[in-house]
């Protein structure tokens, strides 16, 4: 994922996808680290670390704070990330003598992290949508031509005889299974990140765990017992999640490229490409780019598991590798879902009608 | 994972681990085919495709079987794999009046993928056991030297003070994660594999999900509510875990290999390495190959991925695929988890002790 | 390279090149596409497939023509590639009399590898360009400093004292080596893209050959004996040569951050990131992001050699896969130069000075 | 490559070469270490580092040096590499008057890096010989069936006829330019590694340039100059054309498979491999296992290219992960040609002959 396929128009048309691009855009970060900070204040006035008519002033305040994106952007070579521009504004905005309600205890990563997460817990809910949309798909084109007949192929040879609901089963069941890994994933990687400069949680009347647990209440995450910024296991086991979707609906895809040769003709799909050479062909792009989705992914899974090698309290190699890879995962696996639905949805014919009597 | 490493004497030393070569070995895959196909001949009976007396009969003439591995290993680059020359001997042995009782309704995928997966059941204890092990010494460690004080480093700068008992916190937490992970995956791994020839269980009698009950209780597997022979999604996932691992073990390897840098000298460990060069030399081999087998293991989980679009009912390219990688991936992660137990148990002093009063 | 690392300018900054963004952009690409279609028409000519007059007639009104970019858009996701419907365009916008000089003998793949071809040309030159300027910023830091003293360490542990300028030139011979490298193999990849629909350059009175040779004279590449539609080892080799650049300024990296550790203090670097929670922490950012560009490409590359496995004729799903990931490996190698340039002019000392007498 | 596909004979006949094996075995590996230390005790008194009756005498006395083999396996896993053990049983042999003139100047490294090169070189000849062999092959499949009438297929897709010599150029064309690739790529890898304990060749009377000079004659490799302890962009650049060749291949092997389809049947193979539950089928197991040979050197590629992050003098992390990458990649490759001369051998048809008039 890169200049050619989002924003060069003659190719974005294949990859782009409008939800991820909103969870992963400017606005939405910037607007989930006010979310943070605002969380906290209120938290740290929970705690006891701030008494509560400093922090609800800092709060209406901070309601009223509007970043200059520019000068953001501007910081962003030089620091490595935007908290640290982004909170000298917010606590220049609150004033001088609000500005110690204000992300105190806190620190970048708690703030990258957590508005990283909360994108991802929204796009987990469409990942959800859309895999129960394809199994329900695949469940209507078995009822409606699953009795059909196929010949079953091995090693990519003909064997014997198969109804094609028993291929469509094999595209099918992993896809349950996808929902309920993911269902059992979500406590570990849906988790509030706060850990403040060391990932101790240190603050004041040993209000940490507290402050961490109210924040998490209050943003709809999970309470993490420790921060988890040099633990990567939760994000690395997500990516791990987004490359079995995709694998699944590769091996789909390219079971359905397959059955679309001639000479097999084992599918009829409608809206399949056309070429500029050759007016006559019909390609079944879609399926295809169902198999280059599962490849690309599990090329980029190997680089989320790199960067677990996060070294001490906090890794800027392995972090920063972690942002160049998650999201192109995450946009490729809900584009995939939403191909293969429409993919499933074009099928005209699949397998031979058995002849009536 | 190769000739150099496993069998070169020069390097063997530091790969090899005695309990995988064994449930990986020639001896233990021949003794799991004869178990399958006992197993199988018991369900045809039960399940009423053969007569009773019929399978006591092959099932105790399977008992003096003794395959002639030389045979085998001369059709293997033939047959592309050792199953079809197995069977063979197998039917002739027992005789052509019984051999109907024997491998009806089975293919070599359902041999070949039950004997692995009944390694890895095995491996999966050895696992769990030196997870357990190695989240003990690291509670040991804390328990004796978690107060010490260690500074904290984030994007490798110092940072601010810690105690031990952080850092080994970011050690230990994922290990434990994991056994609950290795919990939630093995129903979906451990499963009996059946489908025969095209994963569709055809037996006379619509007998073959009998069979397959039965089969999956005698070998002590969960029943598949269909072949997975084309679904990889266990094994694929299985691998992900494998990374995770190594993963978490690679980010203590690498810390540990920072911590014993003299200028930082935050750990001091027995048993390191020595040097042809300068004697003066500790190296912390250990704690490096940690590193090694986290990005090792990091890499091949790309290819096991790349297995999962395993095109129609059999692909050969693609399960070769998974023979070449995953026995590779269980090897490092026990070997792994036996070195990281090792190192720490090396641990003579980690951070800084406070001076007494 | 995602939407976050592109389009969200939190932290765009980190990660674009503005360079590349026009090189891989649409209007460089649609300008490519006309060049290509005017070269064709004029070769047409050349190779006497079509008359001169009305090659002449068409170039000129091809010297006219605006794409419609939002009805190609619209087309792209339907046809997997923008090449029919601009072809569609085009002969609509030349007329129906002159159609037949334009597109004749090509294909989609034609056009795209030339454009992709073409912008991977340009960014050699800027490739070379900076790969030189490290080089040559590496010999003034070593003229200025080389005689200053390191300690040697070797699996990370002290070994003995060198001189900084051995340090440094472990750092430079690779760069010079992949001058070489880059030199060797260009005639290998930057290679003209003419074979037609299916790659056999067929055309009228033998004139493929002829065709290929003058568009390839034209348009500044060079002259490949076959189409390359299938064969993809001049891309691929191209992304290995990528991440062996990055990987060896990911070595630099990694030292430089090593080096930067207090305790160590063996390099001092002005222009450091700083921490919104630790004002006092000057953060090696950009020593950082080479060991993530690094391992990026190392990870990406993967995907370029699965691309290789490129099916039959042409593989739509192999070579979406390949526009998925070399733009991003081609920007980030740019983008690590520019950085590793930048850090290594913001070196204030590296190792120590020698007492003068 | 692991216990299973190496050591488990039901498998070990798929992978197996016996010349790679050879090559990377204990024998070669400590053969090569004696001829590296009598290159250098010889080389030392050429230098005048060491005279020449003592050298002469150390020189004797190796040659009746037969080492320990199991005190080196001890050794292995504690000094984490073969050579302190090795040298030091050396040197008791050769006793301590002479032992001076032995190892001096060297470390570990060099040994074991020369070695493997060594074997590389040695393996080099045969990869180059085999791949002559399967382009001969090519040639003469061309000659006899190239006018054979093919339906070229894109995007899966019929598209229009070819001959068979258009594809056949496909898969020969490649392996061509990687003939040409090896041949520029052979000086930058097949290096002498000589640099001592810190790479900087430190040697009294500045001797060490002349000892790595003669070195590398005596034992047939380029000179480097620098000792590329660090610098592994040599391996990495190998590793890559290791990809290549084998990525060619699978894409033939796809090609077959796909052509051996039954209703596409435009090859004929002899010797393919046979099913245990389906006598009638024909599996080209070769084939398959071509594409399973290019998408596993395509997954380890990234691994060696990730080792090119090697800190600082010496990583033991990053030197280890060759160890266990590069050996399985050669061992891939050698075979994958053998299996692909095999393969193109055993094709009795391919393409559907021009009716005769």
């Amino acid at each position: 994922m890169n200049y050619l396929t989002l924003q060069n128009q003659c190719f974005s048309g294949l990859f782009e996808d409008e939800a991820v691009a909103q969870e992963f855009g400017t606005a939405a970060t910037l607007g989930r680290f006010l979310a943070f900070e605002i969380a906290l204040t209120r938290a740290l006035a929970g705690a006891g670390v701030v008494d509560q008519p400093t922090a609800a002033s800092a709060v209406a305040q901070m309601h009223t704070f509007h970043p200059d994106l520019a000068a953001i952007a501007r910081a962003v070579p030089f620091d490595g990330l935007p908290v640290p521009e982004f909170a000298r504004q917010l606590k220049a905005h609150i004033g001088v003598k609000l500005a110690h309600a204000v992300h105190t205890g806190a620190t970048s990563q708690d703030l990258i992290d957590t508005a990283m997460i909360l994108a991802i817990k929204e796009l987990n809910l469409l990942l959800a949508t859309r895999l129960k949309q394809v199994i329900a798909t695949l469940t209507e084109l078995s009822a409606a031509q699953g009795g059909n007949a196929l010949m079953a192929r091995t090693r990519m040879q003909a064997a014997l005889p198969i109804t094609v609901a028993e291929r469509l089963q094999t595209w099918q069941l992993p896809l349950s299974s996808h929902l309920e890994r993911l269902q059992q994933l979500r406590p570990r990687l849906e988790k509030m990140q706060f850990g403040g400069a060391v990932g101790d949680r240190a603050l004041p009347t040993g209000a940490g765990e507290t402050v961490a647990r109210q924040m998490a209440q209050t943003l709809g995450l999970h309470h993490a017992d420790k921060a988890w910024h040099s633990m990567r296991d939760g994000v690395a086991d997500y990516a791990s999640w987004l490359s079995l979707v995709t694998g699944s609906l590769g091996k789909m895809g390219q079971d359905i490229c397959l059955m679309a040769q001639q000479g097999l003709d084992e599918i009829r799909l409608s809206g399949a490409g056309s070429s500029s050479a050759m007016p006559h062909k019909q390609n079944p792009v879609q399926a295809e780019m169902l198999v280059s989705f599962a490849r690309y992914n599990a090329v980029q899974l190997g680089g989320m598991h790199q960067a677990l090698v996060h070294e001490q309290e906090r890794s800027g190699a392995a972090w920063t590798l972690e942002w160049m890879i998650l999201p192109a995962m995450v946009a490729v696996t809900v584009r995939a879902l939403a191909s293969a639905d429409n993919l499933l949805k074009n099928v005209e014919q699949i397998g031979a009608p058995s002849s009536a009597p």
